[in-house]
This record gives structure tokens, C-alpha cells and sequence, in this order.
């Protein structure tokens, strides 16, 4: 696969500093505040009704991550989305734990019903459970998946019209009919909470700045998976590790994409 | 004493990935979160109502932690709680500041009056208040003890029918008649928002794997303060600290444990 | 300027421990936590209405801090607000993307209009929308401001009767009589989530040990600065300059400030 899109993508997500205007949880928040800027973004956390909906409307894309979801944080972020709706704003949700339990795989199936989301990113368990296969999540990891993960993938964004992301070893990025493989990415990246949350929120940079939402969704984790692996060599342990993520991503640059991204296309 | 008891539960806290389920505090989350990886589990933070006994039902510990605690937090834990009794998943409470407000104090009453709560961890100050002694809290912190903290903390286990973790200089660890007293650890650990937090969420890991929650929490407190030891050794300050507290904690061994606990039977 | 006043002031935040209540935001909590120990304070998080008035009243100073606001923490704030003036607490407000949504502003103007506040600290477009001057903020970041950021400061603190800081590449401090500018700090600053937060924080803890809250100010002011300065030299990126950020603050020394200060006095 040619890596110039990937490279010419991440260079303006460095360069046009999207606000990128998250409601999320606030276990791993400060992440993704970090990282987004560390991906050339400007964060911005806003969940109260009373704002999410006018804040949504100057940002460059609304990230959606339910992680410590409540009634409330989902009614701000059907008032954020609507807005984002109607202006434009790309959508970027994390179904964190959905299928643990009914109160997030109904919250899913709400926010899904009532907006149009256009990356929706999670890992084989939480993506397997939206899209109606076997598969199973425990707390918030995915507990297993049966049948073939690039099949359920590619009919789940077919059915719904939006690009899935389905995290892993191997990451999936599909709209139902391309499908990229990218191979970024260190095993130790699993061994820190936050960083299935940190590459929603570079997937939210990369919508900001790129219409063409599979190429979006790829160039993020390409970059982060590269950002991943370029930490793993420099650390001890994972608290060396999560702080050599963050400048990584900080100093990776377009030309690091351009060689680095491990991208297959099927 | 021998640490062999100490060193097994460790191996299995390690090796069997128990589900930790947190209601918790906004302030040291993540580090909770990132400290019940080290330890071994898989940690899982929700609190709200709709979901929250679920999620207890399913998890191997339920901790408690009332740092930025509110009424509907509370009654998120007693949902939890009766489901975590119900099914005989032990509960970790950290009554962070109780004696320091009314509205702690009172809520830690509240839960232990409707829990079964396995074992609870504070400092001397929170200890102190609960079990009716002379002890005063500041904030979070403990101000200060009068009388034999060992007496108080055994008198207190045997009333309620708990083990009673009293962290300080020397941890104190007693079901009312057993006594152990834990000299891991390290001055700078009291530099850092959090350390009290993550212990409890160590602990946590520890009982969801060991019935015995005496042994549970002792090994659970010679752990963490012997990776706060070694990550003592590491350090130029505070910042520093933190970052190796989580790669002593990933890296630390059974047979670590082994040969580094210290741990005195009364 | 003769730097012997904010070398006095720094050391009794070090030595006093002052308790700092904060009712704050839940993206960079954890930073204020940590920054405020290292700068010499005890922090305390306590946002419930049914607390939040009582642990105000222990407290050497009150932080208020908008970044994720909602109504029910504007009631808190209130509630605090009130006791910290009812026992002479000082009140240090930072209005977080005030000027970026209805709901900022109305909030802060509400605060102000209930609340004696004694230092309000907040970027150049914060400050300037408060102020009424032609201002812009955009999320949580200043889009610029037109006219003299001096006389907007001070104009706008000789008519509320506070001391404001409007932080930027030089910092003011004003009272509307005396002004300072503090040259200290460095552009990497700006790359990680959370200084301008920890600077509110720092200047809590200055603000419960110095009655001159022009004073108290400019020493947090130039002490976080400075350790940031400290911090960039030793530093690959935003991860490590973060980590380094809490390490230097807490190694600064009475006499580093002596010696680092770089004030100007108008």
C-alpha cells in the first residue's frame, strides 16, 4: 500500500490544530486530552447539557466514548451529536463495554438510532456484540469473537453506512467495501489503561481534517500503532511506556508515516 | 514469617486476570485503573446506577472509594454492593476522609450498615474516627491518633466482623484476632496523590483471588510497598516516582515477594 | 525587581502544608492534585453540595475551576464560595473557556456576582471576554484579544476589586494599582493538557499562606514557571516534560526562586 494519503492526512491534522470536543469518560480523559494535542488537535471536554450542544458546533469532529456513561452524559451527547449533525461535524464513537452490559449496548443502540455516526471504533468483543455475531466482552476487553472478524466488520459498516474500526492485534478499518489492514502497534500498548481511548481520540483528529473517513480512520492507527512501537523500545514498564507514547506521537512526523505505516488493503 | 503465603496469592493475583470492579474517585482513576493492570487484573470502573450492580455481579472484588463521593455514588455502591453479597464477591471499601466531613463519615456508616464489606482500608486518622478513637482527618489526610493503633485496629475487626487495613508508616493488617504488621514501603509514597488509592485497588486484585483477606490484603500492601521501594531507587522526585511505581509494580514477581516481603505476625 | 519577597512567600508554601479545597474539573484533576503537593499543599477534592461548604471552611484557600462545569457544580461552587468568605478563605477562580459558550460565561459572571473572589487567573481571551474587551476563545484556548492586555487587566481588576492574572508568554499580575509581568516559563508548556490548571493550583497554595494576593500570585506564578523552565531542558517531549514538571516543582527551592525570578514591576 502506498502511504503518501496517510502521510498527507496526518500532516495537516499536525498543521490545522483541530478542536476536537469529546464527551468521554473520566477514567482515561486526560489521555486523551493529551494525545489529541500530541496528534496536532485541541482538546476540548464538555458534557454538560447546557453546552455540549454549542460546543459540538465549533469543533472540527465530536468524539463520543461511553466509558463512564451515565443517562445524563447520553442525553449530552444526543444534543452534541445533533448539532454535529447538522453542521457537518464528523462523529467518532467508542462503545466502551458495550455488550457487558444493557445499559451500554442499549446506550449504543440509542446514540446509533438517533445520530449519524460516521467512525465507529471498538475491539472484536464490543464490535462483534453491535453487529449481531457471537462474541463477548468482559468489563471493558473484548472476551472473544467467533466467525471471521473482516466479514462482520465489513456487513456491520455495509448495513449501517458508516466506517467500523475494529481494534486488535491486526486493526480493521472498513466502510463495507474497502477494507485496510494496518499492522502498527506493540503488544505492551495493552498493558496501559486508555490507549483503545487515546486512538478514538487520534481517530478524532484525523476525521477533523479528512472527509474520507477510511482513510481517516486508518491514518490514526497507523500513526498511533507507529507511536506505540517507537515507545516500546524505550521503556521499562508500562509507566515508561505511557509517558514515551506521548512523545512519540508528539514527534512523529508525516515522513515517519510515509516509512512506517503498515497498511494492507484486501 | 515465612512469605511463602504472601508470594502464592501474589502468583495467582498475577496469573489469573481477576475483573476489578471500581466505584471510585475522580481525582486517582487512572492510576487505579493502571496499578490493577500491574497487579495483574482487569480493572472496570462504573458507577452509574443502571449499571453498576451488573457489572458487580460479574467481577471478581467490588472497591469502594469515596474520594469524590456524592449521594447518587452511594447509592450506585449499595446497588453494587448487595449484588456483589448476593454472589460472594468480596468488597474493598476505602472511606477516603471519613472523620474530615459529615457527609463521609455518614456515608461510610451508611455502607458498612447495608454491606458486608471484606475488608476496609484507610489511614489512622479514617480508622481512628470509625472505630470511635481519639483520631482527627484534614482533607484527606490523617491528622493524627491517640492510643495503641494496633488495639484500636483489632477491636474494630472483631466488632464488625472485617479485616481492618490501617496504612502508615508500618501497615497494620488484622481480622480481629490475627495481626500482621507490613514495613514495606518508602517516605516519597507520601508525595503522590494516589498512592492510598492504588493500595486499595491492589488489594482488590488480591481478594478477588484469596479467601483468606487477611492474607489477601497483606500481600496485597508488602507488594505495593516493595514496588514503591524499588521505584524509590529509580526516582528524582515526585513525577519520577509515579512513573516507576507502575513498572516496579508490572515487573514485580512472586519470587520478589518471596524474598523482599516484611512482614511481622503479632 | 528584588525577588526576596517571593522567595519568603514560596518558602512558607512549602512549609505550611496549607489545605487547598478545590472544586475542579475532572480532565487535569489528578495534575492539580500532585502539582499542589509538590508545590508545598495538602489538595482536597470535594465537589458534593452536601460537603463542599463544610471542607471549604478547613481550607487555607478555595480553587474554583470551570473546565467541566454543570449547574449542580456551580451550586457547590456557590455553597464553598460562600463559607471560604464568611471565614476569610481566599478564593483563586479560574474561568476555563469562559467566553467560549453561554453557559462559561453566565457561570462566571453568576460566580463573581455572588462570590467574593480574590484572584482570577485565566488566558488572554478568557480574561478579555470577562473584561468585556474584544476577545475570542475557542474551546479552552485564547483566540486572541485586541487593545493592551495591561490596561484590560488592570482596568478590570480595579473595578471588581481582585487581583488578575491573565497568563500568556509574560504573565500579568494586577491589582489595578501595582502590575507585574513574570517572564519565567516555556513554550512546551502549552503542549501538554493541564498548566494553566496547575498554575491555579500553585496559586492556591501561595494565596492561603500571603495576604497580598498580588504577591501570592506572581510567587506561584514565577515558581511554576521556572520549573518548567527547569523541566524543559531535561525533557524529549510532552510525556517527559510532564513527568519532569512535578519533579523540578517539587526540588524548587526559596533560593532558586531568589535566584530565577525574573519579575518586572510596572
Amino acid at each position: 500500500m502506498d502511504n503518501k494519503v496517510f502521510s498527507e492526512v496526518f500532516s495537516r491534522a499536525k498543521n490545522e490544530r483541530p478542536l476536537v470536543h469529546h464527551i468521554t469518560n473520566y477514567v482515561t480523559v486526560n489521555d486523551c486530552a493529551n494525545i489529541t494535542i500530541c496528534a496536532g488537535g485541541a482538546p476540548v471536554m464538555a458534557d454538560a447539557r447546557e453546552e455540549a450542544g454549542e460546543m459540538a458546533g465549533f469543533a472540527g469532529a465530536l468524539v463520543l466514548n461511553i466509558g463512564t456513561l451515565n443517562p445524563g452524559i447520553i442525553e449530552s451527547m444526543i444534543l452534541a451529536g445533533k448539532v454535529a449533525n447538522e453542521k457537518g461535524v464528523p462523529i467518532v464513537l467508542d462503545p466502551v463495554g458495550a455488550g457487558a452490559t444493557r445499559l451500554r449496548t442499549d446506550s449504543v443502540n440509542r446514540l446509533l438510532g438517533e445520530l449519524e455516526v460516521s467512525i465507529i471504533k471498538g475491539n472484536a468483543g464490543e464490535i462483534g456484540v453491535l453487529a449481531g455475531a457471537d462474541a463477548k466482552v468482559r468489563g471493558v476487553d473484548s472476551a472473544g469473537i467467533a466467525g471471521d472478524t473482516v466479514a462482520i466488520s465489513k456487513s456491520f459498516a455495509r448495513e449501517r453506512g458508516f466506517t467500523v474500526v475494529m481494534s486488535g492485534k491486526t486493526d480493521i478499518v472498513t466502510d463495507g467495501k474497502r477494507v485496510f489492514l494496518i499492522e502498527n502497534g506493540h503488544e505492551i500498548m495493552g498493558s496501559i489503561s486508555g490507549t483503545g481511548c487515546m486512538a478514538t481520540s487520534v481517530t478524532g483528529v484525523c476525521a477533523a481534517v479528512e472527509n474520507d473517513k477510511v482513510i481517516a480512520a486508518t491514518t490514526a492507527l497507523a500513526a498511533f500503532g507507529l507511536a506505540g512501537e517507537r515507545a516500546a523500545e524505550k521503556c521499562r514498564g508500562p509507566g515508561s511506556f505511557k509517558l514515551a507514547l506521548f512523545d512519540e506521537m508528539a514527534a512523529l512526523t508525516p515522513e515517519d508515516l510515509l516509512a512506517g505505516a503498515w497498511v494492507k488493503s484486501l
